[in-house]
Parts: C-alpha cells; structure tokens; sequence
C-alpha cells in the first residue's frame, strides 16, 4: 500500500515550485502581475546603479500588444551583467550576487528577474530578450529556463564594442493588463520616484504618452556599507556554519574578530573569561555544536555597541519632507528617524515614519491612507498581511486627538531599512510580524503622532481661547460706557484698559498653543542617524 | 566594476532560502513556530492514513526540556515511508508524492516535512529521529539537512522486524513556546479534530496532561479522487509540458483524450473543426507553441462538463452542524455547501459556509468569529492577508440585519477545498485573493446569510406581532364589559368573540413569523454535491 504511494515520489526544482505557486511571486491578478514584473526589474535596475556609484536613469515602456498581451522594456544605465552571469542572473532563480550578503539592497533573494523569465514564458512561449552594454562590449541573448533543472538556457545573438553601460531586458507578457489604478505601474513608479530622489524614471504608457519622474537629486545617497553580522543577530547554527567555512583563521579567537562586527580583542577575552570549558585555540573547523551554543549564549550576556549606522540608509528626513509637501501640501507634517535597532537578536534595521495631517490630505482621494515602504521600495500589496498595516491598527489614535483613523485627513509614510528584510514571501510586498520590527515601528509612529497631537490640541486650545476673548470684548464697549457714567472717567480710557486687561490674559496664551500649533518637523528628536549623516562619506 | 560586483555571484539551493526566510515557512514566534511544525506534521500523518484508507491515530507529545526548549514526539498510525524515501521525505525540500498530484490534499508543497528537520537543527543542533514501521519492517535512523545541496543526511540506526505500522518523528526544538492560546498547539487540534471527525488524536501536554479528541465518526471519508487536469485549467506553457511528457500517445488526438478530464472524442472533434490549421495527427512532442496556444483558445471556446464532484471531499454538512452545535450551541444555525467551480480557468475548488448566531456564541469570547479552513485544516495565522477574511470584509452584512460583523454574535466557518488551494506562502496560512475563489466564498456567505436574516426579521416580526397583540389584548376586558352594558349582551361572549378577533388577526402573522424564524439548515438550497454524495463513490 505504502510501496504505491511511494511509486509517486518525485523530486522538485524550485523553478517548478514556483511556476506552480506563482501567487507567492505575487503573479495574481492582471495588474498586479505586471506591476510586479516592473517592481522586479526597476529594483535590480536601481540596486545595479547605485551599487556602482552610477546616477540611476531607468526608462519603461509599455507597449499594447493585444488584449491581456503586452511587451514590456526596461533600460537601465547601470554596469550591465557581464555575459558569463546573464543567463544565471534572469534565468535561474536562487542564483545571484544579493542572498547571502549583509547589505541593504532592494532585492534579496536573486528570485525576481528569473520569475519574469518565467511569467513571460509561460505565459507567451517566448524567451526574453537581454542586451548587456559591460566592459567594452554589448551581448545579446534570449534567455528561457529549464524548470526541471532550475538553469538557464541562453541562445546567444550577438557581440559587439561598445563604449556604454546598462542592461536592457525586452519580454512579452500574456495575462497582464496596464491600468492607472493604485496597484498599477504608473502608482509603482511614483511611488519609486518618490523614495528615490536620485532616480531619473522615463515611463511609455501603452498609449505612446511620455511620463518623466525627473531626478531632483543630484547625487546617490550615502552608499550602505556591507557589514559583518553582529553577534547578537546569530544562532548556533549560524555560528557553526561560519566556523566551518571560515579558511583565514586557525584559531576561534582571531576567527570571531575576524567575522563578527563589534568583536573586538577585549571582547574575545571576555568571552573568554566567562567560558572556561571552551578551548578558543581551536580550530574554527573543529567548533562543536556545544562550543558554538556556549559562545552564542554567552554573546547575548556580553554588552556589545550596537551595528554600525552606516549600514542603513534612510530614504532622510529631507527628502520624505519634500515629497509629502509636493504630494499633499498638507497642514502640519511630522518627519521621525529613529536610531537603528536589531531584531532576531541582531539584524539591523531602522524605521522612518512620516505623516502628513490636513490641508491636502483633506483633499486627497483617500482617509487614512498608509505609504509602505522597505529599502526604499514601494510595497503596493498585501497591505492586510503586514506589520505595517497591523501595526497602525494597534496605536489608539485617540490619545493623539485623531477620532477615527480611517476617517480623518491622515496619512502615513513608514519605511523600513535593513539589510535583510522580513517578508512574509518571495512576492516581498508585506513584512512578517517580527515583534521587534513591529514594537519599533510603532514607537516611531507614536513619536510622530505626539507632534501631530500637540499641533492639534494646540490649534484646539488657541481656537477655544480666540473665542472665550471674543466673547470677552463683545461686552467691552458696553462696560466701558456704563463705568464711565458711574466713574466719571474717560470712555476711551476705560476701553483702553480693559483691552488691555484681555489681550495680557488671553494674548499669551493664544501665542503659547499656537506655537505649540506649529507642529513642524523641529518638533522630533533628532538621532545618532543625523549626527552620523553629516559627517557624510 | 561591473566584475568586482558580480565575483559576489552564487548560487543557491531552496533549503538556504528557506534556512534564512524561514518567516515565509510560517516560522516566526515561539508559540507559532511549535504550532506550525505540529501543524506539518499532523497534516501529513492526516494525508498518509487516508490516503492508505486507515482510520488516523495520532499521538502528539510535547515535553518541555528547558526554557523555550522542547521535544516533539509525533506518532501515527499510518503506512509508514519505505527505507529508501525516508530521508528524502524528511529531510529534502520539495520532494515527496504530493507536489505535483491533481487530488486533494492537506500538504501539497513537500517542504513541510523537511522544514520541521531544518528547524530542529538550526535551533538545537539535533538531527531528528524517524522510526517508520513499514511492510514488516522498523527502521529507524536520524535524519538531518546538508543546506548548501538541499539533500537529506541519514544516519541508520536499526532495522528490525515488526507488524506493525506507521511514522514515528522525535524532535528537539528551542525558540519555541507551548502555550494554551488562540494560536497555541491545543487549540490548532481542537480545531483539526473539529474538521475531521474520523480522527482520534491525543495530545500530552507539557505539564503530563493528556487531552483526547476523540473520533466522532467510525469511517474515513470517501477518497477524494486523483483527477486529470481539466482542459479549462491549462495554459498553453502547461499543455506543451504534458506534450513534452507524453510517451504513450503517437498523435495529439488521443494524447488529448487520455491527459485530460471531460475529454471525449466527441470533444476532440469539435476542436478539430475549430482548428483547421493544426495537424491532430502530430505526434504530441512536435506539438509548437502556435499549435498550443490555438488549442488552448479553441478549449475556452467548447463547452465542458464541469470537474468531477468526486474531486472534492467537504468536511460535509452533517459534520459542520455537529461541532459547531458542540462549540457554540447557537441560536441558530445555516451551513450552506455549493456545487464545485473552478479558477485560473480550471482548478476545481469548492466552498463551504457555517454561520453560527446567537445563543452559545453570545457567551464565547470572541465576536464576529472567522473559523478559516483550507482542505480541512485549520488556518490560524495570517488572517489580515488571507482571502477567506478579506471577503467577509467585503460583504455588506447591514443587509441581512448584522449591524456591525465585529460587534454581533455571529460564528463564520469557511472551509476552502481544492485540488491546489492558492496559498500566500509556504507557510501555507493564508489563501491567495484569486479572484473566482473570493467570488465563490462571497457568493457561500451571501447564501448562508440569507437564511440568518430570514430567521432574524422572522424573530423581529414575531415579536412585533407579539406586543402589538399583547396591548390589544389588554383592552378586551374593559371593553367587554363597556360593550356589555351598551348592548345587554354578556360581557363573557363580547370578550370570548373580542379575543377570536384578534386571534384570527395576529396569530397567523405570528405562526408565519415564527416560521421564517426557524432559519434551519433546512432552509438552504440543495446542490448537485448533495445528491453526488448520496450515490456515494
């Protein structure tokens, strides 16, 4: 009986996993589908850029093909891919130069341009069309996969000099559909634009119209530095999977220095010290799984200095500024960047949060809206699933004088940084409920909001006080005449004081909850972040 | 530049990606994590019983050997796994029997199993131990994970005689915490034993307690059986892959007929007709993507028998009923089961509703309760992403008198069954917003909704009628008596006839509100599932 069943085992790529279970790439949904294919190849574009010091110039464009058939190009000015890697890169998936390495990158999977080579070929039949301008020379290749494998299949076309740069990468597409809506191409790169101020992005809609995000930066952000991983960010595992790789060190001393940021000699030796049974001359290669469960334990009783801040790159307080003014010129805007934190333990990450309250927002199509981002990439779906989202909705907006936060003139930008993001799947468009993550995101929320708050019940106050005072001064003539006839003094003189009187009771302290009122953006704490930006790379 | 980047070029295997995203595996939390892996494994001692047609046993035991450290025993009674595939089944990702079968099944991905291995190691350092009794034999051996080739490593232990049968799995895990909550190991039981009454499971708590659900129901239910895909269901990609694949068929014509479901000769004809540019008499391997792709567009042009109703197994009508009378005890209740649909064009699924109001549910902790299952297994995590909640959300609720979903007593069980359940990731919590599959689930709840709102406008008109009698009534005597001195007739006739009167007036309105107001699962409308299943396999 059990012989039967087991006559159907077979063994599966990851290419077959995911053309079947194409929804975890997030290919559901016509729009959707297409947006992500423009999401996966934008971020490599950007990734590819900024990795090699290169101002970003991305053009898209969308060409209407038939009905549900379209083709898509996406041209970069990035370094191109040399021609040994292109067919790994977009037609292989778990293959590339982001999975294992420590640094904030858009993609970090090395599944996404391959899942497009995927889409496409499935979808029409045809292999997609890459040309890489690298190192003096321009290839040309078709590009399909062998699911059963997992591999690339390239048909070289062409070799020629050149003296540019840049990848272009041409597919059709079947079961996709561009649409203006909010989970469309157009929305996408905004929202990119938006976040990357460095990026010049050219858009042809299937219509033939030109849209342009221009760049209003002239300059890469600050580029993240690639980090060792922190002690507290490791298990045992890890531990013992690095001691075993690791070729440099012939004892655990030098092998920890040389792996872990923040580990200094004198940490080593207090390790040391609080390990008696562990032999630290031994070799790495020779750790057992008890040694490495010693060392992780006692990295977590050991004050370490937290990871290093240029690892993260904020999208910057500047920046979220000016493009909330130009979005929705709202009433009063709250930018918070808080110091970098770990989650799991030790991996980095950082939480910006923006939110914009009144003025245009009022005018805006949507209350309570909420803008996710992470590394700077807009995230357009699976709102209902992720921290973000679940987040806002745990924060009692009450005491921050807004009633009901899906119905007020509100909106709120979080972005989170980190060199590995959470995602709750390969689609990246919602982060996992790590509770660190969400604890930081919602300190940060409600560090914006108590500006947003005192604002508001400023503006309350100096509204309640303009009009005790109005009241007030409607009686003031009045009083003045009736005291003079009993005083004999002058009216005017009478008048005179009386204002007076009012304007030094009320006066002050119309001023004092205006200001309050304000609101503005010196409202927030500034953090080490700040301090570390300005002494700049 | 370019080069310097791409050096940092690698490939890797799908137990790495899962090693480092083990959030999208359902792994995040300490109490989720100890659920999800009890969660992989009940599932396929489920899947292994019925499918070998025994009625399932299972012993799950956890024992708590520090803080945040535990062991898992998980027995059942199944068929057990060959010697040769027990490493692979435990211990390689995406390997197994169930990936690629069109049938219903609990698991469907063949990771679980494997990320239960990956989980116990990377946390404790421990292989973990399988005894599996198979074909007279018991083999035991401990199994463990080489990362980097995504295959298993054995270590045999014994080999002995036996007669009996079934997979035993011993594991050790730390980062993991049992707890008795809403998403703890207990209450994913209760609910797995709510939704499969032909399974006995006991369950020995930390503390030594032994909890047993008891088998309801002295029979499996029927097999669900292994279908050819359903010619609506392919993409032209699909078709050319089963062309590729078919050895047995020289021409297209019968290659047509013996791969897929609902294909008579009759049909092959007609597509025939349809196409009069592609040679049937091809041999299936020549078949070209233009030859596929016409006839995947000429199969959206016939008209087809829907999928098999024996495809798809409910948790059924009888069963629904019972535990949700057990749970809640409601006022009232409405299960309503509609006939097979399909999405993507043609994976059959089905949906299943329970709607619990009132009385028991009143009293239980939560209100507006989602009970989400998919192939009758409970889904507690990842509501906010998951389309079974984001429909109820959907739905205008104000029409079939719920006021407010979150504020009444109202109990919503949705079952989703399929042949392939489109889940968000691997973790397997939450289901994909496929858009027929939302549709059917609004259509499911709208149904059942009805019959609720017949019984609460019923009650509501019933007790309308009731007072409107009762203040009538009370006038009777004082104007029986007034009427008796009026007219010398006696006071008892005028008030016996008075009372006939408004008998006649309010009863029958009454009896007929009362009569809505039963609102039984009587009320709902009989499918074609139904009366399959009364003819039985």
């Amino acid at each position: 009986m059990s012989d039967e069943v087991f006559k159907q085992f077979k063994e599966h790529s990851v290419a077959e996993f995911f053309k079947k279970n194409r929804q975890m790439l997030g290919f559901s949904g016509k729009v959707r589908s297409l947006t992500m294919i423009v999401h996966e190849l934008v971020t490599n574009s950007l990734d590819a850029c900024e990795e090699t010091g290169i101002l970003p110039e991305v053009f898209v464009q969308v060409e209407e093909l038939g009905t549900d058939h379209y083709q898509l190009t996406i041209k970069d000015n990035g370094p191109g891919i040399p021609k040994s890697h292109l067919g790994k890169a977009l037609g292989q998936m778990l293959a590339g130069t982001k999975f294992h390495r420590y640094v904030q990158q858009r993609g970090q999977q090395g599944i996404g341009a391959a899942a497009c080579t995927m889409f496409s070929y499935i979808t029409t039949g045809q292999s997609t069309k890459a040309i890489s301008a690298c190192s003096g020379k321009k290839f040309t290749a078709n590009i399909a996969i062998d699911f059963v494998k997992n591999k690339a299949v390239v048909e070289e076309i062409e070799e020629v000099p050149t003296d540019e740069n840049g990848l272009t990468v041409i597919s059709e597409f079947k079961d996709v559909k561009y649409e203006r809506s909010n989970y469309g191409v157009y929305e996408y790169l905004r929202r990119t634009a938006l976040a990357n101020p460095n990026c010049s992005i050219t858009l042809i809609e299937p219509n033939k119209q030109r849209v342009t995000f221009p760049r209003s930066v002239e300059q890469n952000p600050p580029r993240p530095v690639e980090i060792k991983p922190h002690p507290l960010g490791i298990g045992t595992h890890d531990l013992l999977e690095f001691a075993k790789r690791s070729k440099e060190s012939k004892k655990i001393s030098p092998f920890l220095t040389e792996t872990f940021a923040r580990m200094s000699a004198g940490k080593v030796e207090e390790l040391k010290n609080m390990l008696p049974t562990v032999d630290f001359n031994k070799n790495p290669s020779d750790m057992s799984w008890e040694d490495a469960e010693a060392i992780v334990k006692a990295f977590g009783q050991v004050k370490w200095i937290a990871p290093a801040t240029d690892s993260l790159v904020p999208i910057g307080k500047t920046q979220v500024e000016a493009s909330f003014r130009n979005i929705f010129n709202p009433e009063v805007l709250v930018i918070t960047e808080r110091s970098p934190k770990v989650y799991r333990g030790g991996i980095p990450f950082m939480v910006e949060v923006g939110i914009a309250y009144g003025g245009g927002v009022a005018a805006a199509e949507k209350r309570g809206e909420v803008m996710r981002f992470a590394n700077r990439v807009p995230l357009l779906f699976d709102s209902g699933g992720c921290a973000i989202t679940e987040t806002i909705k745990t924060i009692d907006w009450k005491r921050y004088d807004i009633k009901n936060f899906d119905e007020e003139p509100i909106a709120v930008l979080v972005n989170l940084i980190s060199v590995h993001v959470p995602y709750t799947s390969a689609g990246k468009q919602a982060i996992s409920n790590e509770e660190d993550v969400m604890d930081e995101i919602k300190f940060a929320i409600m560090e914006a909001s108590r500006s947003i708050q005192k604002y508001l019940s400023g503006k309350r106050r100096a509204n309640e006080i303009a009009n005790k005072k109005k009241v007030v001064t409607r009686y003031i003539q009045q009083l003045s005449s009736d005291l003079s006839i009993l005083s004999g003094e002058k009216k005017d003189d009478i008048q005179k004081r009386l204002t007076k009187i009012i304007e030094d009771k009320y006066g002050g302290e119309e001023e004092l909850a205006q200001g309050e009122g304000k609101g503005n953006e010196e409202e927030t704490v500034p953090t080490e972040k700040e301090e570390d930006e300005e002494n700049g790379e």
